[in-house]
């Protein structure tokens, strides 16, 4: 069990970097001065960690314990992830991103910074946040989905998009500079969205609608209940302590 | 003329690994233990080749000969390739894809595994393949095509897509889950498909309809032939036994 | 002050690479013969710059002076690209492709080649251009936007788009083939173009319609004023030579 970094010898890792116990580094990764790593971190090869940038104000990169951030990965200083952080590949994400704890970001997503993403949100491949994003607790975004920011591009006016608690954006959707969605509500692959969503409703279409209840979709199981709040049904990769909260509310 | 794999000395090759006879490895590539590369296979730079996953159960990453994959590629272990597959740089291909002969799949185009893909399938450049979808023959996918699976995002209720031989997938298109695309269609470009769609047909628009036969499109040339099936106009890249039997049929 | 290039001991430059004084080369780089790179242009690290290829014809990469080309990029030979040149990381630019001055390339944005860029054209993340693209000056690209060109794919024909300067082509959006868009033009986010669009003009929705001229478009700042033509208030990171032009026009 080793206490120190295991730092693969091909790796540049600078001596000023703050790195925990038990941390792996893999081959052809740099890591930059200004990054603070906790305990039992994995980063597999390729990676470039702590990007230097004159935005940070000094800030450091900060990634919690038991992350895991997979190759050919890009971070940049001044932002910080809550513990068990996942990662796929090619991931982006610049200054000023502020994450919970447990967040997955799938291969190639690309984080612009300046946001704020709460707890055990899951983000697919490919996915697009942009400036001045607000997210919520167990939101899912899933593969291609953009979140908008400027109104009248290009300006100097940005508008961030917030999405509520356990929302579901499912793939190829936009949501347009400033949109608010709702807690638990679902928007339609391929849709555009460009007024807000209440809670537990879904949002379809070019230019998006509401079309109703997300109680009106069932599973497509044998069960035929309804798939939504999907936390009725879905409990894969969560913690118990999360789950059993779920069953009594 | 080398008969042993021509590896760059900054890459890192696992003893374990099955290399057949010249093969070229790139630099700053890795190449992990349970993997069979048939001869005449080239890797380009800062690729990962093999990774592990314990969804494996032991099966090897296998690439059949005359296969050529670009830098900063990333393949799982567990899935196989037929020969002269090509692909762009940054591709990732997760485990248990099982994929024809002379496959190839574009810069950034994203094969997120379990899945089943025939011969002469071309993708093109970000093209995202989920889970379970099952590709025939002689496919052509474009930019950022979406094939997706989860019909109740998130649920534990994948329906993959099927697209069947010679249909040809526009630009910016997303498959719904469980949609079945027939043999020789087009589906436009940004539609979106929640419906089966027969052979020969045209798919087009968001929710996509069916918008007749491909047979009326004509080609864009001084002939005025139609451009559908395009086996009658198009074959570069094929080999002549191949062309040979679209003549005659 | 370092007249030489600056690169890194890990970097792999190839000796008949021209370089200029004071270039810096990131870690784990890769320079390739056929380049010529002018004065004070930085490498950021796991880069492969001037990637041969058959099509090249002979023709050198051409990177003029004060570029900054972040990590993770791949240039092919045979393209051109005036001073100032600036991407993001992991871009990937194909042969053949000629470009002016100031470019900005997003992360992962894909130019495919034998295209023409205008000068200050700006181009966000995940961008695809297509072969035989032409892009005016001053022309602003969002994240996942795609210009085609081929009207029956798979065909032999290419019909390249077209983008007037001072365009702005926002997020999702697709160009088909051989759509001619004016100067001054707004794409609306996720539309999809099939026709041209005169100068000064709205495009949006699928299939997108013309919906009226920009000057219908109010900044949503406390001004009230028009946001188009956008030059009349936005000048962030434009010299002022440029922006005196605007302001006298």
């Amino acid at each position: 069990m080793a206490d120190k970094p295991a730092v693969h010898p091909t790796a540049i890792v600078s001596p000023k970097a703050r790195l925990g116990a038990n941390i792996e580094i893999g081959p052809f990764c740099i890591v930059h001065d200004n990054v603070e790593i906790e305990d039992h971190c994995v980063f597999g090869s390729h990676c470039e960690i702590g990007v230097p940038t004159s935005l940070s104000n000094g800030s450091p990169l900060r990634i919690a314990a038991h992350s895991l951030i997979r190759s050919h990965s890009i971070f940049y200083e001044a932002s910080q992830f809550g513990e068990r952080l996942v990662t796929g590949h090619r991931v982006t994400v610049r200054e000023h991103t502020q994450a919970g704890k447990n967040l997955q970001i799938g291969t190639l997503s690309d984080i612009q910074g300046d946001c704020r993403i709460g707890d055990y949100v899951r983000l697919h491949s490919n996915v697009h946040i942009g400036k001045q994003s607000v997210i919520g607790d167990f939101v899912w975004i899933f593969p291609y989905v953009v979140l908008t920011n400027d109104p009248t591009p290009p300006s100097d006016t940005l508008l961030g998009c917030e999405v509520g608690d356990y929302s579901a954006l499912a793939t190829m959707s936009v949501i347009l500079p400033g949109v608010k969605i709702g807690q638990h509500c679902l928007v339609g692959a391929h849709a555009c969205v460009g007024k807000n969503v209440p809670d537990h409703m879904i949002a379809a279409g070019v230019p998006a609608k509401i079309i109703g209840p997300t109680s009106n979709i069932k599973l497509r199981d044998s069960s035929g209940a309804s798939a939504y709040p999907w936390t009725s049904h879905f409990t894969r990769g969560y913690p118990d302590e999360v789950t059993a909260l779920w069953k009594n509310s």
